[in-house]
């Protein structure tokens, strides 16, 4: 494992002190085409620039975290890469936690790869996360997860989502033990120094807001793995407090609210978006206290 | 489901005249920094072009197909993301299918966007075929199967790997199937209509050559998939005849052997990596016939 650099904090640090300013928001950046064309943009390169930096100008500085989706930076190619690089850069500039959200994930040189692109010292634009996918095995993800520590920069590892052909591998089962289940052992792991400091830990998982007594009928102890959770689905889709705590217990307090569409459907104006994220995020406050 | 267009032939039809040609080698372009450096070049943005680009003279024409791994680009930003797509496009002018290594694999709109990305008709540089990674389950990449056969365009869809993390996903049970084997399933069902035109279908999976008796303890029906596999590990890395049979069963006449350090610790000569790349192949003919 590479050693620590003294002069980064943690990322686990840096969100949890986020979290508790600007409230439990994570915004997302979904430029897709449906909701460029609502903003009256053109659904080309000029318009998603336009629709994104929007984003950068209405959340910089009032949310606790920002997701821009790779995937819609991507189509456009290389140029579209450069405009996501443009976006992360400018979402450390105004001094807002980016969690870039690539879903990444190999073995070998190939994840070494991957660390360092997005997560080294000499990565063309750091985000402050990434998230990452474990079908490889968790441990495949081991570069990554050393870079974090020495880099004080953060995960997201897939773990259990709502959307229903999640189910089909993330409740199987292998010695007595399901593949979210061992995603949660590996995190528990990777966070146990962080939570031996009393401090949230930098290795998160995503988990759906709406996966209802799964985490209960799997046996995961998500409190115990002192990790962040980046949760779509709290708030509009229909997580209530009742299901929330269903799948988070005890760890309510370490949830980050994932939400695109209901934020950026109050565009296109930045100041629309960022009243928008105020008001959502103080509601997600009240809901995950 | 798009309609196919007429004028695109499926990717599995064109694999297989490859194959049949050239014999059963996907000839890797992975410039990570220990290749590049061997090679006498600088490790940078120049030296990975130079490293590419020499790559793609001596395979082009020549070998059934190439495997750019993208991480090893993408680590250079926008620019290497650029350098990529100059790779994937030199490698339709020669004439040679490009199998883009990328891994990706989300949900809903951001799926869309990742198969438009890669796969669509407008895509920035589309590759024959791309890697995808089913930790959402396999029904989660439909946008990408829908669009490659539309558009005569490939996957290969992470299935059973030798890294010895991998087991712990890929080996857990759900209602009495394996997770590989839920791949298996899906990708047997969407090349059901290849199948009954007695064709290699255009889905196939990414399968580890020295993965044992992996396969067969998990009862996966390799063969009746019709899927062409692309195999890391056949080859120098020690999979021989038998285990090989093992593995793929009847079904090693549909192996395309992914090889990279193998053939590239042959350069830094066009020349050179050309002469490997025919040797390797002649050799895979004979132990896949």
């Amino acid at each position: 494992m590479a050693a620590a650099d003294p002069a980064y904090r943690p990322f686990g640090v840096r969100l949890r002190e986020a979290m508790d300013e600007h409230g439990p928001l994570c915004a997302g950046i979904d430029p897709h085409r449906g909701l460029v064309e609502a903003w009256g943009l053109g659904y080309d390169l000029a318009g998603v620039e336009r629709f994104a930096l929007t984003c950068v100008d209405a959340f910089g500085g009032r949310v606790a975290a920002v997701k821009p989706q790779s995937a819609f930076f991507e189509v456009f190619g290389a140029k579209g890469v450069a405009l996501l690089e443009r976006v992360v850069t400018e979402l450390a500039v105004a001094g807002t936690l980016s969690i870039l959200d690539v879903k990444r994930g190999d073995i070998g040189t190939t994840m070494d790869a991957y660390a360092e692109a997005f997560l080294g010292k000499d990565a063309p634009a750091a985000p402050d996360a990434i998230t990452v996918s474990p079908y490889l095995g968790y441990g495949s993800l081991r570069p990554a997860v050393d870079l974090c520590h020495a880099t004080g920069r953060g995960l997201f590892v897939l773990a259990l989502t709502s959307n229903p052909e999640g189910a089909q591998v993330q409740h199987a089962v292998l010695d007595g033990r399901s593949v979210a289940g061992h995603v949660v052992d590996g995190v528990t792991a990777d966070n146990a120094d962080a939570a031996s400091r009393g401090e949230l830990g930098s290795i998160g998982m995503v988990v759906g807001a709406t996966v209802g007594d799964a985490a209960e009928r799997l046996g995961l102890d998500l409190g115990a793995s002192h990790a962040p959770f980046l949760a779509p689905g709290v708030g509009a889709q229909g997580g209530s407090a009742d299901s929330l705590r269903r799948v988070f217990g005890a760890a309510l307090h370490n949830v980050l609210a994932a939400s695109s569409r209901d934020v950026l459907a109050a565009g296109p104006t930045a100041h629309g978006l960022a009243a928008r994220a105020a008001a959502v995020a103080d509601s997600l406050r009240d809901q995950l206290g």
